[in-house]
């Protein structure tokens, strides 16, 4: 028998909460299994900053590279909390994680669930994945300001692009685009524009589709994507797109599918050089936070995520089967966060 | 009497069909008017440089100068045409045009009419304004590449924000604000990301608000603005934000608001040193062109913004009053571009 490591950070707002649910799910799928799932939490966050000043220490940050994988809930202050500087939080802790960890597939899949209610009149049958490049682009940090706080500012803000990074991506993109019934992948950039940039990606994009005859692929500028997801996201398979156009994506995506409810992602370094991170798209919520309000479906799914990452296939399929059934069978009657994660949990066990 | 100088570009596709509807509605509503309006046409765009080899030449760019507006249709080869560098008419006429001009107020307007389907399915009263940075940001094509074409390439693209570009579309922003009855300002950015231009944009705004006591404003990150775009546009008075975010806000607006074929945008130089320029948000749509089945009434919309910018604001609001009517009697029976703008023109009449 063998063991996983698994680092847990709840974080803030209803991190706790949610994580709680998925660590319920997860311990009852793998309950029958030959494999212990021994759990570490790590309490990181802006309350932590608040309680310590730390955000990310360097010793933090090595403990968790000895995981095998990092389940995290949210983080965030409360809107309006001006003792954290703002931003912070983000930074110097889940960026600083993306980036440490090199997670350069962030994977974001939608899905419309049937029974959830989509803001969309007719969304058809809408089931696609966005593969967002997690370690370059504009969110390298690359910047600066010249003359700052006077009129004459100047504020830059520098998109960095690689051909190592873009690649990679690229190709995870092809590969799961490849493994699914439609094999089509749609690259979204603004390659009229951000020529440097957007060339880079149309190269690798062209360069790696000969890799995989049997993926179709085509290209849409961002603005034009922005179109087609509200008049006819069920076109789309697999997105492969810069850092920051897939998160802009990726939340429209959520939208349009019904909500961030049940939005799930993982932040995966595919090479396996470090453990990747699974963390639900919403954020922490604090205005219901300990109030049993905030629905645990997306960090359930990204248990789902995870599962599948570290090869327990059909543990995955369980949770995602389980999720499937639960939010089929949903009334409009209110639950607690704790009795959607015992139905599911126990539609696993 | 005086003379209002006009330069027409109608451009590529069905860029001089939609464009003849406005000129026709143009005339139609300032034939009672003291006041002459002189078109001069320039043929510019895709099927121009395919004759001609010429974007913007220097001379041609210096006679727009000496006009009071610009009526433009829509620029673009059609997808697939390889002998066009991808992207060049964009960036050597388009963003050239914008750039040269300073343009720096790029207005697009977003209204769910009565009796225009929306994709959503509660839309709710949508009427907003976006106000779109137009002369810097990442549209600077400030960038590079190092060791292009190689697997070490690198691409890179800078965006260029000033207090000078920030403020002054900032400003008109807030004057739009205080203009309009619900006199609500939302920034949309990323500054937890895009930590030193969203410096400058939030000081900026923060500052500016002080000038207008009656406008209140809030901020939102441009993914969480993705979401209420589609769950709740009903909220949004007036935005301002960068001009690649402005880009993609703008499509989506148009989307939800039925579509980019009533979508109106000014180009506007609020100093005056140079000709402002209207425009459909809409592209030059190859694929239907000639073949009098483009709506002209984003191009129409287009005419009433430049009235009002010439001070001619009651035949801007006869125009907008004729479009309401217009499209309120649609009744899906297919019209013909001219049809279309025969009827727009005699209801203005
Ligand atoms: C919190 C923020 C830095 C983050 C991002 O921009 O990536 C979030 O929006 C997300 O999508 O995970
Ligand atoms: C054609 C393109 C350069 C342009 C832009 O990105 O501004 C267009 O999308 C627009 O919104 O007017």
């Amino acid at each position: 028998s063998s063991t996983v490591q698994l680092a847990v950070i709840p974080g803030d707002g209803i991190g706790p909460e949610v994580i709680a649910e998925a660590v319920k799910v997860l311990h009852s799928v793998t309950s029958d299994l030959d494999t212990t799932f021994a759990l570490t939490e790590y309490q990181l966050g802006a309350e932590h900053w608040l309680a310590s000043g730390e955000t990310l220490p360097d010793e933090t940050l090595a403990k968790l590279r000895d995981h095998d994988a990092i389940l995290f809930g949210a983080v965030g202050a409360a809107p309006g909390d001006t003792r954290i500087p703002s931003g912070l939080i983000e930074r110097e802790m889940l960026l600083k994680l993306r980036f440490s960890l090199d997670h350069f597939v962030n994977l974001r899949p939608s899905r419309l669930y049937p029974g959830i209610a989509s803001p969309l009149a007719s969304p058809g049958d809408v089931d696609f994945i966005v593969v967002r490049e997690g370690t370059e682009g504009p969110y390298a940090g690359n910047g600066g300001t010249l003359r700052g706080g006077t009129p004459h500012e100047i504020a830059t803000e520098v998109s960095l692009n690689t051909a190592h990074g873009v690649e990679r991506v690229v190709r995870d993109a092809f590969r799961r685009a490849n493994d699914r019934p439609r094999r089509h992948l749609t690259l979204v950039h603004k390659h009229n524009v951000l020529v440097y940039s957007g060339h880079l990606w149309r190269r690798t994009v062209e360069a790696v589709a000969a890799e995989f005859p049997e993926v179709t692929h085509d290209y849409l500028h961002v603005d034009a994507a922005m179109i087609f997801l509200v008049t006819d996201p069920a076109r789309f398979d697999v997105i492969v797109t810069d850092n920051l156009f897939g998160d802009i994506i990726t939340d429209l995506a959520a939208a349009i599918t019904g909500g961030i409810g049940l939005a799930a992602s993982g932040n995966i370094n595919m090479d396996r050089t470090a453990p990747s991170m699974f963390e639900p798209v919403h954020g922490s919520a604090p205005d219901i936070a300990g109030q049993q309000k905030a629905d645990p479906t997306a960090a359930i799914l990204s248990v789902a995520l995870m599962l599948r990452h570290l090869g327990f296939d059909d543990a995955a399929a369980r949770v995602e089967r389980a999720v499937d059934d639960d939010v089929a069978g949903r009334t409009g009657t209110p639950r607690t966060t704790a009795q959607i994660g015992d139905a599911i949990a126990a539609l696993v066990s």
